[in-house]
């Protein structure tokens, strides 16, 4: 078995095309005004000819160069996505390809907008076993290939983009990085967020083509659990860990609307500036938020520390990852 | 850390609606004939109206009705597919909330055919670290909705259903069910098959809807792989843990179609009879085929021993698992 699991690295990537709310407000009945008041977001990044693997694979090579392995020092490759390539093959499969990590075997894992705690917590697992050594851990999303832009409820929040974490097993105790984990599914509450639905056969007469609904919620329902049910959970972890707000560096919850992570903020009694809030520039892009975020508060100056990981969506699905970075 | 794991038991559900060869060839320019001499399908079962969701929810009620556990019991639900009801929620979250493991969290995992051994790994792996009691494992298919019915060379090989285990941790080393696993991954070859690609926008101009492709396979590839890659990594499994073909009561690999498995067979130089084959009258339910094919050979008096389960599809993703049931 593995002691100790090391978060050795992060990186991330936002596609190069920036759209601003005055050019979704060109084709869509919106307007900066609305989405900054109801979203706090004020551009997003959209791929263009780019898919989630073509993400995933700018964060993977990032991952290696940072590190200095090489791709076939690679164990286990890992995608979260809900905005995959194709339902088959897995996103993370086209990457291991992509970077030839020859030794890797690799999938996929749905847990929405908690995706990356999942998946990261997943990895952990993996390697705690002492099976394998070196993870890579990916969130990416295209959100925008799967918006329906008539309507306006959904598509302005989204943006596309892709982050991640290579983690190392180690047996030198100061490198641990996984404190603590809870997570938790309400899947009675399906019908609030969901996209790309798939209607079974209703009848077998050869006219079969498969055919999926675009993105979808319930603005309020998501801003509810968002900011009642998701603080329970973080103030769960740090109780259960025996820690204060106060022992906590940073907190990244998943970037789904600067209202929301403002009202967890106040549900938590912490300030403000001790929480990320890239959702400002990049949108709500999915299980890629909080390694995107994470990443950029790295790249910013933000040394390190007790960090608290908070990942909600579809589902519901949510997760906390308490770590040291 | 938990030592050891227990595969406590297994079930599987077909939906009703059988199939024939003769009722694909009343719509599509296919015989019976052509469908049994090249795949050995006779038969198999489509779901009419019911969602991946509903077959997996099927599978968890009766792992629960065999184990005399309660939902609420239950830790971690992962279910393994490449039709889910939808990009998200997971279908796994959805079988949570159908049958209220209010304890339970719940993702999807997206590996192919192999998604059965990936899932069960991962499981595995979850309960390995002590932090989990219990998880069930499902892999679950409605193939039929990704259909393209105009295309003969897929559409008749694939049918629907699903398949599944409990597995829990124990103290008692006669409980241990995995003995080993080899799990792998080669994303060059991404393009031998796959099923429902979802493009990214090529332009932004506020006309988008999702849209996807319907299953596609290079059958001769398929092929190719599955009775020369395969084979290669079951006899290295056998070989990495000292056992010969002798030692093996049993072998389960993905239920693509009657001629691959056969030729595996050969392959190992073992008897055919020591393999599942209830490809011929289920289809290739993908993920599915392996907990199905196993669960039916225990229900026909196979008593349980040493057994071999071998995943393999798209990605391309293959992965065994040598375990004692």
């Amino acid at each position: 078995m593995n002691k100790y699991i090391k978060i050795k690295n992060m990186a991330h990537f936002v596609p190069e095309r920036l759209v601003t709310n005055d050019e979704l407000a060109s084709f869509m009945p919106t307007s900066d005004e609305w989405i900054v008041s109801h979203t706090g977001i004020k551009t997003r990044h959209y791929a263009i000819n780019e898919n989630t693997s073509d993400l995933s694979t700018k964060v993977a090579n990032e991952l290696l160069r940072k590190s200095g392995y090489k791709a076939s020092d690679i164990d286990l490759i890992i995608v979260s996505t809900i905005s995959p390539d194709a339902l088959t093959p897995s996103t993370a499969a086209i990457v291991q390809g992509n970077i030839k990590a020859t030794n890797a075997f690799a999938f996929d894992i749905s847990a929405a907008c908690a995706g990356f705690i999942f998946a990261m917590s997943t990895a952990e697992k993996f390697l705690r076993t002492g099976q394998y050594q070196r993870a890579i851990v990916i969130s990416a999303e295209v959100n925008s290939k799967m918006m329906d832009f008539k309507d306006r409820t959904s598509a302005v929040f989204f943006g596309d983009g892709a982050g991640g974490a290579l983690i190392e097993a180690s047996n030198d105790s100061t490198d641990e990085s996984f404190i603590a984990e809870k997570i938790e599914t309400n899947g009675l509450k399906k019908e609030v967020i969901h996209s790309g639905r798939i209607t079974p056969l209703s009848d077998i007469n050869g006219d079969n083509y498969p055919t999926m609904d675009a993105f979808f919620q319930e603005g309020r329902d998501v801003f509810e659990f968002a900011t009642t049910v998701v603080p329970v959970q973080m103030k769960q972890i740090l109780a259960d860990n025996n820690l204060q707000t106060s022992d906590i560096d940073f907190v990244v919850c998943h970037q789904a609307n600067l209202r929301i992570i403002e009202k967890i903020a106040e549900e938590l009694e912490m300030p403000i500036e001790k929480f990320a809030t890239s959702v400002t520039h990049h949108g709500n892009t999915s299980s890629a938020g909080i390694p995107m975020a994470l990443n950029e508060a790295l790249e910013q100056g933000f040394t390190g520390g007790t960090v608290l990981l908070t990942g909600f969506g579809a589902g519901l699905a949510y997760g906390s990852l308490l770590i040291k970075i």
